[in-house]
């Protein structure tokens, strides 16, 4: 397993172990998530839809950056995405995969060569892995990987600007900082726009709809401590929900955590 | 004066504007504020130590790079400072300054020809007047511009790392802002690391030993409104209060708001 990690260092083995776990994944012989996988190395949220939605999903993303940063697309029916990485199929590179049906999820695959159509479009979106990287080797703790738990998710009252019938609210993800880690986690991040991007809020939960920090939308109760304050990120899993609710006859996603590994350095994504 | 403030657009008329500042200034002709004028240029603070605290001042200067960001040096006994415009002479360039001798001023000068001396050392520190620009470029309100007041300063319970005779605590300003737009502030000035960088602290404002908001360094009674928070950046200020503190026999600085008008546009400072 530990050429699947890759330890850094110079760009060849990070490229290297993320070809490792793609070619792992795409044998079936990796069906785990692939956090801390190809360390370095960007990986992407899946959304796969019939190419009659994927107009009005390309412009949700283009309005909606900070939770759907848009970083591939295919052309319909071709599942590559020669931009992340030459040999990507995205019908058989990530470890698993979530079906729906009018929103609601009717299996879990680990290969959806059968399902794939003539019409299928691809999307990739950054997520905050690459963030969260970048956040680590400047030496911040973020409390759920200390805690070694899922990253606290809420749901806001600010609304996603609407694409056809792609709408819903911004869901975010929570970390605790010290006013100080927050500036230098806020600086970090903005040099990310295309995994997330700075914040959107800190402080005051209520200010975003979040009437009690302790109901969550996804997560282990928060474990905030003195002189922390909540730092919110757009989060990922908004596209998910707002799929879910658009309940189209017919999507795939990525299951958490099972994301794409692709070809893209961490840094590449620096803007500085 | 029109002439004097440039209404930026392309860098020739930003660049001529400079140099008609500095050329009206040397002539005895501008000796109030430059505030407002060369828009789009750097305007830096300046100390003028003898060479002995040269030394030592400079490496204050690196230990504490966030209050006292040097953009610029000249050689012992030499006024000029090429890197920051050909045509620079710190003895007449600034509107006025301040001579000190035992930390205790003793006069205001528009043109300090007579007291440059052979061993004399000019510094040019960045100021806040460039982030403060790039703030309002983003659409960014700065309270105490909307009030037309200066800007709140405080002194803090951390202290600056010394060199030789310097030392003191850290002064910081001050600037209100609801947690969106603290966050967009952080962005912005943490891509100008010359002139102050990002803040050192938000919230709570006695985690920085600043026990109570009301009691300032200098500047009015501070104007901050619901839902919104104290950004806290390293200030200019913290610069010439250690100055005093040291006590040197002969130091001369700038006037606050009389500052040295550079030939570096603002977004050369910036690292993005």
């Amino acid at each position: 397993m530990d050429d699947m990690i890759g330890f850094g260092g110079d760009r060849e083995s990070m490229l290297r172990a993320a070809k490792t776990v793609r070619a792992e994944v795409r044998a079936g012989r990796w069906k785990d998530r692939t956090t801390g996988m190809a360390r370095g190395m960007v990986q992407g949220n899946l959304v796969v839809l019939p190419k009659e939605h994927a107009e009005d999903f390309r412009v949700f993303c283009e309005r909606n950056p900070k939770p759907c940063p848009l970083i591939g697309m295919t052309e319909p029916g071709d599942p590559s995405v020669p931009a992340l990485g030459d040999d990507i199929d995205l019908r058989t590179d990530l470890s698993c995969y979530r079906v729906f049906e009018n929103g609601v999820e009717t299996s879990e695959e680990h290969d959806i060569s059968h399902l794939w159509q003539e019409d299928s479009v691809g999307f990739v979106l950054g997520c905050s892995y690459s963030f969260e990287e970048a956040l680590m080797q400047d030496g911040l703790t973020m409390r759920h990987i200390e805690n070694g738990t899922k990253v606290y998710v809420y749901k806001t009252s600010v609304a996603c600007e609407p694409s056809g019938p792609f709408q819903g609210p911004l869901i975010v993800s929570m970390r605790p900082f010290t006013p100080p880690d927050a500036i230098r986690a806020i600086e970090i991040t903005s040099r990310f726009p295309d995994v997330h991007g700075a914040p959107v809020h800190f402080g005051e939960p209520s200010m975003i709809g979040i009437d009690d920090i302790n109901e969550l939308y996804s997560g282990p109760e928060p474990d905030i401590r003195a002189h922390e304050v909540p730092v919110f990120w757009a989060c990922g899993v908004t596209p998910q929900a707002v799929l879910e609710e658009a309940k189209l006859p017919f999507a795939i996603t990525h299951k958490p955590g099972h994301m794409l590994v692709t070809d893209k350095l961490n840094a590449e994504f620096s803007t500085t």
